[in-house]
């Protein structure tokens, strides 16, 4: 067996600091962060501009992401068969919820959002396909963390970022508040990530039981939740039908 | 000065192929197709399996593009100033033609769709962002193709693909085309990339007025066209307005 190719990690690694903070890096910025020798950095960023990956800004010469990425990513989402299965029964449920649906698998410790519904209402939505949300602090993330032990124990380990006053920031609570959604097989949060917004969400299985992602809806709290902070039980269950349905046509029955 | 690293060129090549076709292809395949040895193949696939750019179907073997990608395509769209000066501009000429509005740049000798605003309508409509379209066959291209010398001698040398019976395939008669689109400043074709339909696309500039991208409209050939296939005056006039208007938020006056 091959051992991994050192100079594709760490064209990805650029690639990833890239994706974060402002978005464009000097070479020495880059080589700093990555702990890499200058010239090494040069040599990688130079593959990666002849291969459209990165992109350089003319007036400065610092790296930003580059256009062929564009179309890689949107290429990914036509083979994901997760999205593909689901897109349907996502309109399905925005349409009988009435709220914005989004669907979430995990990427490097977090959610990402695979495909995203407007809310059926005329307002000025922005589109979160591509967007990464915190595994903790929402109902999609924390279906992932529920019903993957790899990703739990991660996410045990390390901080959990507090983002509004309802946020859980303590593990044993994490871990608790897990087992209840794997009691209950839905999760739900209530102002965690931002406040007035609640979500609900379900698990997505694929062959044999797998959970392979999660579906939900987000809207704001006085309208998915009671007096209480508890979701209102028919939300509940559209988004645990929808759920069920995409994962009847991934095979999960089978 | 150092040279590219293959490997990373390598790996690129597999993300490129398996953007392609189907998007799902086996080890053997994948060498075969970028003549390498299959153990290379292999430990490129491994790598860029642990970073999260490829991943690998459970019943099959079979590759396919990752999830990562799909993040660092939507983090190239946040840091792209071309489109985040030109999504106000794009939503105006949409509520003012009345039609689709989309924003492209080149790419691998394509037109890559950066920004697609819908036409203004409840029709059920598919976001091309992400998307690549052919450049001799799309208002966008011929704008691109007319102020690019570089890419236009390469189109010049490949094969114009026929996709309608109106398409441009002759390189003379493209060529003439390309001329006119200079001379009168915008692009237009009818039914030359699908039947039934017509785009109207004109230059967005950038410092020193170099051409960046295009801007355009699409839709039905008879609300965008005349009786005899000429474009309506006055969406030319907003198309044209529009393209102004962003290249001078990019600082093309100055």
């Amino acid at each position: 067996m091959p051992g991994p190719v050192q100079a594709i990690e760490r064209a990805a690694a650029i690639l990833r600091l890239l994706a974060r903070g402002s978005g464009r890096l000097g070479v020495g910025e880059i080589a700093a962060s990555l702990d890499l020798a200058k010239g090494t950095a040069h040599g990688i960023l130079r593959t990666l501009h002849g291969v459209g990956f990165v992109e350089q800004e003319a007036a400065t010469g610092k790296y930003q992401l580059g256009a062929a990425l564009l179309h890689l990513g949107t290429s990914y989402l036509d083979v994901n068969e997760l999205r593909s299965r689901a897109i349907n029964w996502a309109d399905a449920l925005a349409a009988r919820s009435g709220e914005a649906v989004r669907i979430g698998t995990p990427l490097e410790g977090n959610v990402l959002v695979v495909h995203h519904v407007f809310r059926p209402d005329d307002t000025l939505q922005t589109l979160d396909v591509g967007a990464l949300l915190p595994l903790h602090a929402t109902a999609l993330g924390k279906v992932l963390l529920a019903y993957d032990a790899d990703l739990a124990a991660t996410a045990q380990r390390s901080e959990l970022a507090s983002l509004t006053r309802r946020t859980v920031v303590n593990t044993t609570a994490l871990t608790r508040a897990l087992a209840q959604v794997r009691e209950q097989g839905w999760a739900a949060e209530a102002e965690e990530f931002m406040p007035g917004e609640a979500g609900i969400a379900a698990p997505i299985r694929s062959y044999g039981g797998l959970v392979v992602g999660a579906i939900g809806i987000t809207g704001a709290v006085e309208r998915l939740c009671d007096g209480r902070l508890r979701p209102r039980s028919e939300l509940v269950t559209h988004v645990r039908n929808a759920a069920r349905a995409v994962s009847r046509d991934l095979g999960a029955g089978r």
